[in-house]
């Protein structure tokens, strides 16, 4: 490998304050996107402007697992069929196996899925304060060895089958769980919704029917309706040394609203966060900046600093998804301010 | 918004040399990979070693257009259904409409659909060496009011309807085109795969239709049959400047693996490739360092230098698949190379 | 092949009358449902009831065509992107092969998909009044044999690669195309949604969003936005002689609703409706009689009986879709009713 | 509703004899297809030879279940979790409440989807030898009155979400198991294959990957990677008094194929088997005599009646798959050997 610049510097900015309330946490943050789009630090700042205005945005966040998937093969499917079966018996014998792994892994539960002589096991565990993918890989690694061995007829064939799924385009993450599942909600009135995001909430529950649950379906899309989570996702996994790449499986969520009497309830669904406060590209100086502005490094109970970390990413998404849907309501105003904005930063960069 | 640091610097390292043959380039280059996941590169070079080992990798670039799609609404089937009919006669003022727009944009195609009494159309463009999102966006703003215009009882609903469609997992990108079509292969001599990948060719053969196809069918994933597109392309997106929230659709994409006699053929097809060489990001100095160094500053004819990085990125694809695949055929190799690798970083870092 | 009863005696009635209108055909008909199910007659009926209250149903036929896709293999992919190129060029050639297979059918275009050397070739044509399985598959025999012919390094793989797609849930008919696109709507004003379906239209409106379109994502669904669209395509297709296989990707249909001042606008939408008035199953005598009742096989154009028979069944789609709907938005009416009818009919069959 | 011809007759043959081995089976039967493609037939019965000369198909069944998902909102996401996580202490009421709709259903286990203010539960429960749709809408609706009664905030959306999901093209039901799952399987010599298929075992598993594999994923199909399970399906259900409509859910399975030694392993999965032996149907003439010719109505305990039932259209549905992909590996054969069995039936029913 040849060394060149060490470094990708992808422009950072602190948008917000978010108002964020609910049972994780209640505070008013300034919240990191690391992004080459620029524009998306100002439209997620509406939303921010928003949420202030609204009372705050309320998250919870419902699960909480990492998964990692194995395949293996036997003579014939009644053998894995038993295989499967029998497995149902060593619930403690195969805890304790993950136990020796690592400090903070703890196996939850695991589903199979069999294909002619094939199986292939999904396990689920929860990982402390860590997204989880090296800590399930080596659990499962340990995990199939037992198993090879108590089941002599077994052949390995792969650690990871794409049954987990990880960073590919899947329902069963979303069905299954993987990562945390975070629903973050706002009940904006009817003056704030025209005042600053220049539409009326008729217009945005219209929009999220006929782009993001009609449209969606008719791209074929899976599990994703929704305008732009993607955007938010990646700016704050950069911001905060996560694992980027799983904003595939993190871009699979939902927007529902409805009119409440007159005012706008409008929510994100996103049941795939995967984020960690410790673990690779936790140590870097503008990650461990970032992640003990948002509160994140403190100490708390294994997995408390990760929760509070997805609870905060789901109020962003809001933020920025709540600000495209109003933008793009208006024939012309998406264009307009992209390009408006983009030009801002063009000056102030030179 | 307020201001922390102004930059998310990750890590990021060039991997290679990478041979890669066939009609768009016949180079050898190294690649920039920017990764929290610093594993990531000694696996890419482990996969660029097979490639100058192996003759190269020939990488075809199929198509290439970028799309956005717009909703609107009429009063019911029968009108938008004649909309859609009437637009067939309009090709030449829309393309020219689409001319006011952009030096570079040109209209190519478009694809409708009609739910009851909605019409979606999404139009497909070439938009020179820019990726395309805002070029295209653009044109579909002023497509979108010409339409209007023109048939009157048509109504605005939105400027992008989600059947584009934009970093979202869904099927039509992968049907319909979006971004450039690249297919990469090399055909791997029995002993190389064996020397260099720890492997057979006939392990790496049966571990792509065990966890590749079939376990990503398990899964219930739409058109990703590989293992970790996604990490190349998210490495390769942030070295070069792109919108890396595109590697949703990019990562969709298929490894077709078979015997041809003793060695080892290998391929990845990546339909949804978007990148370009101009545009938001392209004046950083790291991006433009680097895509000088990939040769795609040059002059060429327009769509040509970011037809070549399309090229680069499916060889590196490539590279980063096979040495995966490779490594997850041998039980244990995964977890203990990651580990290995992983402590050399930390060793380094310190 | 042993011989048991000769027939599966598949319980019929017609339904309706439902009244009809638009370009295809203004009229009030009784339609034949073949069911075991047997609530499914009065519930439809129900809906043709609204039909007549109501003004009709409009009934749009959008598009039609039958599809076929082969699989060939080439050397590399630049050699199959070739093909695919020099393919364009041969547009009347492939025309001219196909009309040498059948009076009917007409080659339209057709749509391919590389992957690694493999190459797929989906071909589109209009076959008259028949559905055109068969007649598809003989013209992508001989256009496959022709192809092979001009292409001397391309192998035969299969003359059906699942791209077609025949009887198997994707999205590939949806967007692309294959069947009859049929759209069929009412508007429904607030008396009658009351006094026929004990509901108002706010209700339909609401349970279509949070049921059809939420929970179908949530199912990891795949544009089948609709509640039971299958059991009325199953019996009609039954009772007129059809391929009833085809449900499958009958069934993946829109319904989209909303109210248009006080009364409920309601549509179904489906894009891949698969019928014929000759071929197959159209000899029989009850088949035979049904279609003759439809008044679908009368001396008309190629293609005009069997477009109009699309245009019926979407009709009937939408008055059993409306009337479930209906029966949903109330506690504890659907399993009443359902068991209401079911004694009914016991009753009777005794 | 209007009278006309009272049935349907729909062409009904026996098929076989199919040689059934394994857990649930060890028999020779002629098994009834229903069709009006009668090609079906012949194609079926010369897998059915084949499974006699190799040694019969091994049959497993490895689930069973039947579900019904109900939805209901509440005034938050975390009103809706509690609700959620409550549940869980009630298990012995729920399966209590159950118990008093039906003397066989059986409430096991459920699966929650929150998505903003919204919760979807998906119940799960064995219902003896009932498919069990009304068994389980019957259960669903005592639940769902049991529910809102406990969490008074909690307001009735619907009796059915589609999270189900029932007739619709997903993949919940492979994930989360709907019907029985089966698997058969079939180990062909190299002799039989090419004396009765008039193919090899290595052209068999070239075609199943990139037909039933490569090119299912190319068509964005879900867990469908078959030729047509869905044709045996429909004739299965039609002639023993199922809801053919589940045919939909049916068709999404997997062929699994490799080369043992110089043989050909052949195994169809079928996830989603939805078949009984009482209810709606049951009754008819035909159905009755075409069960007991199954052995299906015989005093066993409850659900076996089924679960043989599903064992057996299992290894049904690997005989027509096997002959099909046989014939497909042959440039010609298909439409000449569809050609042919067609002139033949029309010359038969002459």
């Amino acid at each position: 490998m040849k060394k060149s610049s060490s470094y990708a510097a992808i422009p950072m900015r602190m948008v917000g304050p978010v108002n964020i309330v609910g049972p994780v946490l209640q505070e008013e943050l300034f919240v990191p996107l690391a992004t080459f789009e620029t524009p998306l630090w100002p439209s997620t700042t509406r939303g921010a402007m928003v949420s202030k205005s609204a009372g705050g945005i309320k998250v919870v966040v419902l699960e909480d697992k990492m998964t990692r998937s194995v395949v293996a093969q036997g003579p014939d499917a009644e053998y894995v069929a038993n295989v499967a079966a029998a497995l149902k018996g060593y619930k403690e014998e195969l805890a304790a196996v993950v136990r020796t792994t690592s400090r903070f892994a703890c196996l939850e539960d695991w589903h199979i899925q069999i294909v002619g002589n094939l199986i292939y096991i999904r396990f689920e565990m929860t990982t402390g304060d860590a997204a989880g993918h090296n800590m399930t890989t080596k659990a499962a690694d340990v995990l199939l060895e037992w198993i090879l061995k108590h089941f002599q007829k077994l052949q390995y064939v792969s650690i990871s089958s794409n049954f987990c799924t990880d960073k590919k385009a899947s329902v069963v993450n979303g069905i299954l769980g993987r990562g945390k599942y975070v629903v973050a909600e706002i009940t904006v009135p009817r003056e704030v919704c025209m005042r600053l995001l220049k539409t009326t909430p008729e217009n945005i529950v219209n929009l999220n029917i006929k782009k993001n649950l009609i449209g969606t379906l008719l791209a074929g899309g899976i599990r994703s309706a929704n305008a732009h989570f993607a955007n938010m996702l990646l700016g704050f996994y950069l911001a905060t040394g996560q694992d980027a790449a799983n904003i595939i499986e993190g871009s699979q969520g939902i927007v529902h609203a409805e009119l409440r009497e007159q005012a706008l309830y409008f929510s994100v669904t996103l049941p795939n966060v995967i984020v960690g406060t410790v673990g690779n590209g936790k140590h870097l100086p503008f990650v461990k900046e970032n992640l003990a502005a948002l509160g994140c490094l403190a100490q708390r109970k294994p997995g408390q600093n990760a929760k509070r970390l997805a609870a905060i990413v789901g109020a962003v998404v809001l933020c920025g998804e709540l600000s495209l849907l109003a933008a793009q309501t208006n024939p012309g105003e998406l264009m307009q301010s992209h390009l408006r904005l983009e030009r801002m930063e063009l000056e102030r960069a030179e």
